[in-house]
This record gives C-alpha cells, sequence and structure tokens, in this order.
C-alpha cells in the first residue's frame, strides 16, 4: 500500500497540497488586496483560518517533495495520526470559513443597500470559492490518509 | 468492544441521537417561528439542513431504541459505513449552514441599517448556536462510529 495516490509522500500528495496552498493564496488575495475586509467579522475569520492553512499545508508540501524527490522516510503511525487530525481540524475550520463569507457576501450583494460596490461583492464571492475548493481538498487529503492508518 | 459507550445500539448512542434531534428542532424553532426567514438565503440553508438532520437522528435513535430496550440486532460493516457516512456529510452541511446562520445574524446585529429587532436577532443567533450544538453531537457519533468500524 506505500505507493497508494494521494498517502504522505507520493506526488499525489504532494499535487493536493500545492492545489491547497494555492487555493488558500487566491482566497487570501482576492481577500485582503485593496478591500477593508475587518469589517466584517466573516472575513476576518477567513483571513485568519487562510492564514492557518497555507503555511501548514507548504510544509506538507515540503515534506511530500522531499520524499519524492530525495529520499522515502520511513512512515509513522503517530506522525500520520497527526497529519490527519491537522488536515481534519483545519478543513472544518475553513469550511465554516468560507460558508460564512459566502453566506455574507450574498447578503451584501441581494440587499437594498449598497454595502460593497459589484466589484469588490465579486472578488468576495471568488475569495468564498477558492477558500471552498482549499477546504475540499484538505478533506481529500484527510481522507486518503485515514484510509491507509490501519495499513501504516 | 460491543458495549463502548456511542458505539450504535447503546444507550449513549440513544442520547447522543436524541441530543442532535432536540437541538436541530429548538434550531428550527428558534428560527422558524415568527420570523420571515426566507429572506435571507443562510437561513434558508440552515432550515433545509435541520429539515434533514431531524429525521436523519430520529430514525437512528429508534434503532438505536430498539436495540437497546428489545433486543440486540447484529451490527453490520456495510450499514455501519453508510450510518457514518450520513453522520459526517450531515454534520459537516450543518456546520456550513450554522456558521452561515451565525455570520449573517452577526453582520444583521452590527450592522448600522437595522434589518432586524433585537429580539429577532437574539433568536437568529440562538438558532445558530443550537445548530452548532447538534452538528458537534453528530460529529461525535460519527467518529466514535468510525473508531469502532474495524473491529466490527
Amino acid at each position: 500500500m506505500d505507493e497508494f495516490p494521494g498517502a504522505l509522500g507520493t506526488s499525489a500528495s504532494l499535487a493536493l497540497r500545492l492545489g491547497q496552498a494555492i487555493f488558500a493564496v487566491a482566497s487570501l488575495l482576492f481577500m485582503c488586496l485593496d478591500i477593508q475586509f475587518y469589517s466584517y467579522t466573516a472575513f476576518c475569520f477567513l483571513v485568519t483560518i487562510m492564514g492557518l492553512v497555507i503555511p501548514w499545508s507548504l510544509t506538507l508540501a515540503m515534506a511530500d517533495a522531499f520524499s519524492v524527490f530525495v529520499k522515502r522516510p520511513t512512515r509513522q503511525p503517530g506522525l500520520l495520526s497527526i497529519i490527519i487530525t491537522g488536515d481534519w481540524v483545519l478543513s472544518f475550520l475553513s469550511l465554516a470559513a468560507s460558508s460564512s463569507t459566502a453566506s455574507v457576501s450574498d447578503l451584501l450583494m441581494t440587499s437594498n443597500v449598497s454595502f460593497c460596490t459589484a466589484k469588490s461583492c465579486t472578488r468576495y464571492q471568488l475569495s468564498a470559492a477558492m477558500a471552498f475548493l482549499s477546504c475540499f481538498l484538505s478533506l481529500a487529503s484527510s481522507l486518503i490518509n485515514l484510509w491507509l492508518l490501519p495499513t501504516a
């Protein structure tokens, strides 16, 4: 089972981690650049969670890249459990953050009082969409590693 | 492992299911009674998800009650997988719904334009809190059953 695609230390896992990091960075950029996001709690929450997801995914991407390109380290069940738990918690938190952002931006867009211009509203929504994608990739990593935990 | 508290068919599982159903009903009542919830997408989402959680939890509560009070049926791994998946999907959806509701009600409460009276805003928040509790209980059920799946 060592070469199961998506397990820790394979190239599929590296791709998943890079995808998570890229979507999280995109979400952060859409949210932060030129927009006063700190006036809404939900947007601050999204920025906080994406700020946690990026270092986590990049660290694991580096571990995967080392494992793919240099040499395969021994896989320890304890380490795998920590990674599964972390992925899971982060995917839960990013799901909460992205759904909050999506609903708030939807509310801002449809309400009669114009809180945001059409351009910034679209950027809020794009940010939420990127956060959803990052969340789903994180969940995929967690599920694949959880699946492999009994055979580790 | 048959008597592990919280596994399918034990009295702890019955308590968890009843808790989920009660919190979901409370969330639905806080949201629906006397409030025009259908003017906000997030609130409609919450009502939909809670409407899914209630029959699911009540069905499983009945199965647990049958197992506790009458006789213990044989536990099938296939059935357990379906229940774990269902719990997990519902807990994810209810997490998304409750965080959307919480962020929207927070936004409605703090915005300068008064969208809702203080009483209805508090009720939105209470509804979101109940949905969070239901979500966490659902997650607990899912995790306990997942833990026991390899020994089933």
